[in-house]
């Protein structure tokens, strides 16, 4: 549907799961219309770096400031830099009529959901979770020991899993994208922002 | 993920839309898993038409006292007799993992709801309704009487969407058969489904 306000589509998950990949293989899809979301960063720009496409680059001052009047769905101090997702260009993107992926890990995305609960949540899980799993159903072949840390590890898993919308496992980063391009579809098809759209077109009679 | 109940797909909209040839090409889709639910019937099987397959065949007797026991996500009467989904292929359908689709008229498929809310819900939109709005935003070819009987059955139709989970919109066959299917793919990718998938595995432990 033409004329929607776009998507703020979060794809997180653990460390090591390979987000950045599966990032970097959805912007590769052909006729993709997915914006990148830029973050802000007081770090000086690297060679080449452009201002607003990179990264949007400004002092300390300025970010301190911006994180008082809540200008940040999220932010994080990293080796003395602060790094963070600027509402205002989200909001002008989504305003366009066009979906944004922000890519961050899970403390990021459970900022952005506060600030931002109609996000688009999802959690990317490792195919480790299955492989344990098929280590648990055939039994025996590890210690009791060994077996009950990787249950403990799971469990966190599965407890930053509730916050989210939808769990694509990344056993594949091409079925992974595939599922997430799924989502992204479906999600457009919605009854509330479909009936929405009409409803606008009929007010606008 | 694997083990999962499979999903109640009902598929309805306005008579005439095109339900019969998007739910035809459904079942074309190489690579489906989706089943077919069977209607069960009082009138006579015609040749070639065969019991479990086509229709489930039995007696108006029977029939009554399955409406008496609820055994029916929905029936209607049509010409002195009884059509009717059971929700015993259904439930046994869904146990054994698979999906079904149910291509119904709108009242049908609020008798589902009614009896079955955790079905997915898709309403397929006639593309009368795109032509009536790029009607209204060119503006002036069409009477005001016109424009406003059309205004009008498009409302008609909205009240109904809103009983339903996605509305796909009918332009071409191919593309809304793929926007169903990117709607059973997210469906099955919802964190709740699955992380009662990983609980289930890990309570097994």
């Amino acid at each position: 549907m033409k004329h929607e306000r776009g998507l703020l589509i979060v794809l997180s998950g653990p460390s090591g799961v390979g987000k950045g990949t599966v990032r970097k293989a959805l912007f590769e899809c052909k006729d993709t219309t997915l914006q990148y979301s830029i973050s802000m960063t007081t770090r000086s720009p690297r060679e080449g770096e452009v201002n607003g496409v990179d990264y949007f680059f400004t002092t300390k001052e300025d970010f301190k400031q911006r994180i008082a009047e809540n200008k940040f769905l999220e932010w994080a101090e990293y080796v003395g830099n602060y790094y963070g997702t600027p509402i205002e260009y989200v909001e002008k993107t989504l305003q366009e009529g066009k979906d944004i992926l922000l890519e961050i890990e899970v403390q990021g995305a459970l900022q952005v959901k506060k600030a931002f609960p109609e996000g688009i949540f999802i959690f990317l899980a490792p195919p480790s979770l299955k492989e344990l799993q098929n280590r648990i159903e055939t039994r025996g072949t590890e210690t009791e020991d060994l077996i009950r840390n990787r249950m403990n590890a799971a469990k966190e898993e599965l407890d930053m899993m509730d916050a989210y919308d939808y769990v694509v496992e990344n056993d594949k980063v091409d079925s992974a994208c595939d599922r997430v391009n799924a989502i992204i579809t479906s999600e457009h098809l919605k009854r509330e922002r479909v009936s929405n759209y009409y409803k606008r077109m009929l007010e606008a009679e």
